[in-house]
């Protein structure tokens, strides 16, 4: 928050959410708020698993009491591909909707956004995509309304203006950013997350924690050259005031309640505080933006060879994208630490470490010991070998990363392609 | 955040804010900003005073540089009246504005909200005024692009879909509260608060450390009954997690920078934190809601005789509108302060109390005395009986405050006019 207006460093940072509601029972609500918002017809998406519980029929049944037409498409794709973004859109394009609602995870929750886009606006699929992967032409105008419900603890997703995919035939994951892809309202109920399955309220609980993580150690929005347009200021913009306080609040209350969480799906106080802290992290990192870990993870879910989890769909080889973050932050963050010790230790601090008597220079080993921590406790793999990697495949995970430069971009290092082949080094093992 | 299906009691809350941005230099964005909402010709507000300063010439040649038509209105009143909104509305209907930029207070501000909304939405005055004293019909529908660029540090306004006036014939205060009126984008600007007087900062701090004290110590939103429909949930829906967040911050920054940005107008740090906290209690207080004091400041402003403070416009006595509050504020705290010891403590110890040792039937004592050394330090007079009142006027401003129940309804206890009276009575003096 320092003045800068003589260098080409940015002077202010731009915060932009969704309107949120937060609160057991409040799924109930989206019939009477897709109506005030003008809604008649609704793409209704969701997954083969969430489609069979009843929080996908409360939805459906609010909507239609409502007096709402309802077309279900549950068929996306967990960890979603262009091919199942693809399907969706065309879908989405034969509906004749005027609303998209989506019900599930982060999966889902993108599938609808991108759905929503290519059906509003027709192109190419990689016309909107981030570059280098795709073009990034910027969306020509708004969106259908979208009302986003999401059942994980959780992406974020339904805050933020960014969908994810992975792109097959580059082994990749990419995505596209743009505040128009924000959900118009997002409704956050807790009691959806009485189903989840242990492991994915631990992978999806540790993308939270990186969200809050990365966003707060990210490179200063003060220290980003200003955009040639101030209203094109990215959405990865830096650490800033607002981001910080969300962050913080959600590190304390993982640190308090994400492995009860885990531990005990009947433990309601536990999902529910973890589901608020997801939400915190959302807003904070939909308006600064994540950095390393993340770039990493794309690589890493990319590239998965025979990695088949526990409580996911196993058609598929896939890490989780909670889980393939997480296993690159303790490795990322003892590089990022000596750039600002004092923040990492307070983000240890928040998330429970003992830093007591810690110098400045153990901030990296601090954070990323109790991070190790965590992991064990959840039931992480033991780093990238965990999953199935070794150190031979190190240079094309950092292939695979090096895309990611609009994250890259936003960590408080430089990072090279070396560098991310030394980080995925050390992350292959961790106890 | 209890689960409550089984009462009639609210379960969840609902959260709205403007896009923000914040920092030096910020005001230059507004001609791009304005284009990219694809304003042409808008209707640019400011009072005299605040128009002939740089700050107003900034964004005026911002939006002129952007090929934007900028047909400036200069003539808002300080602390507005139906008089003057009925007047700015007349302007606003005249110009073919598509978009509206306000420059100045919370009284240029919501002078801008009115005049976009009965230019919009054409109708008697009372039409949309908050119910006793209004019909309070729903605003029909969104109104044109506004971005507010606040000058004080400051009211919130630019985040609320509150605005406020003084209904000439009642001797009242009272306002007009709709979503709708939230503007559409806010560009906070600390280097505008340069040329402040310091009465003025004490004035809008002093409202500021209130929106946060009140939104903090509201009664919980899940205490409030549900909203027949969901949709249309108050804006004054109580404490909630997220408020809560917004305003600890701001009453942690209050506490240290306050008296600093009164004492001293080159103390450029101090005065942007405190525009910060502003932001942030605005975000805060136009999701929960303030209560008591400001219920009570409406009838202070709106019986005042002969009070004409520094700093103020002298063509008419005037009780500013952060005045007006905090001088009801510790005999407020002091009533509600047994509803939850614990939080009256907690905000005591953010703005800088010693909580040491206090035992809860003491929380009520501890916050008001800590006020009252704040009201001290930064030149505010004695309790009500500095402006002019003495204790016979308590019936009349009990029966001034008494039609606020949109505000006395978002206390922690029960106000009946009796209690308002008596609080009226302790308020008279401090020291
Ligand atoms: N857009 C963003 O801002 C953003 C941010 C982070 C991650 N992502 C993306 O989100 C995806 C991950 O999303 P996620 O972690 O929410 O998980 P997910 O949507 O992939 O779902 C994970 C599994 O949980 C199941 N599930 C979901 N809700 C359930 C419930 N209530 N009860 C029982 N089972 C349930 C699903 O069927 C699935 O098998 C990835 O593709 C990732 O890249 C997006
Ligand atoms: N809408 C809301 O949410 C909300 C909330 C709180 C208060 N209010 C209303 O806002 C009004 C009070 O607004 P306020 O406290 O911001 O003050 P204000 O707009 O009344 O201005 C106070 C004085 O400061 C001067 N001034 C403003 N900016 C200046 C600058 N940068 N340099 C020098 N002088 C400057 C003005 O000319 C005026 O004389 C009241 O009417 C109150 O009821 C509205
Ligand atoms: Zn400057
Ligand atoms: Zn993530
Ligand atoms: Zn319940
Ligand atoms: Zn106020």
């Amino acid at each position: 928050m320092s003045c800068c207006h003589d260098s080409d460093a940015d002077g202010a940072f731009t915060v932009d959410a969704s309107r949120i509601t937060f609160g057991r029972g409040c799924l109930a609500e989206v019939g009477d708020r897709a109506r005030a918002l003008g809604v008649t017809r609704v793409a209704l998406f969701s997954d083969p698993a969430v489609a069979a519980l009843a929080v996908f029929d409360t939805v459906a049944r609010s909507l239609r009491d409502a007096g709402i037409d309802v077309v279900p498409y549950t068929e996306v794709r967990v960890e979603p591909t262009d091919e199942s973004f693809r399907q969706a859109a065309t879908f989405a394009s034969e509906t004749g909707a005027d609303g998209y609602i989506s019900v599930g995870g982060g999966s889902v929750i993108d599938t609808a956004k991108a759905a929503n886009l290519y059906a509003t606006h027709p192109a190419d699929l990689l016309e909107y995509v981030n570059a280098p992967v795709g073009s990034a032409s910027p969306v020509p105008g708004p969106l259908k309304p979208h009302i986003a419900c999401p059942t994980t603890s959780g992406t974020g997703s339904e805050v933020t203006g960014i969908a994810i995919f992975d792109l097959l035939s580059m082994h990749a994951k990419t995505g596209i950013a743009s505040p128009a892809l924000r959900p118009t309202e997002a409704l956050v109920d807790p009691d959806s997350t009485d189903t989840l399955p242990a492991s994915v309220v631990a992978c999806s609980g540790l993308d939270v924690l990186s969200h809050a993580l990365e966003s707060y150690t990210a490179r200063p929005y003060s220290r980003r050259t200003a955009p040639a347009r101030p209203s094109q200021r990215p959405m990865s913009q830096g650490a800033n005031p607002w981001s910080d306080l969300g962050c913080f609040e959600a590190l304390r209350l993982l640190g308090i309640y994400l492995d009860r969480a885990v531990a005990d799906a009947s433990d309601r106080e536990a999902r529910e505080q973890v589901m608020w802290a997801a939400t915190l992290a959302g807003i904070a990192f939909g308006n600064a933006g994540v950095h390393l870990p993340h770039a990493m993870a794309y690589a890493v879910a990319g590239l998965v060879r025979e990695f088949r989890p526990e409580g996911y769909p196993d058609a598929e080889p896939l890490v989780p994208h909670g889980m393939s973050v997480i296993l690159n932050a303790p490795a990322a963050f003892r590089l990022t630490a000596p750039t600002d010790p004092g923040r990492h230790l307070a983000a240890a601090a928040q998330l429970g470490a003992d830093v007591r008597g810690a110098a400045p220079e153990d901030a990296g080993t601090v954070l990323a010991d109790h991070l190790v921590g965590i992991m064990r406790t959840v039931g992480m793999p033991n780093g990238l070998g965990g999953v199935g990697y070794t150190d031979t495949d190190s240079p094309a995970l950092a292939d695979g990363a090096w895309p990611q430069q609009r994250l890259l971009g936003n960590a408080p290092i430089e990072v090279d392609k070396p560098l991310l082949d030394s980080t995925f080094r050390q992350s292959m093992r961790y106890w």
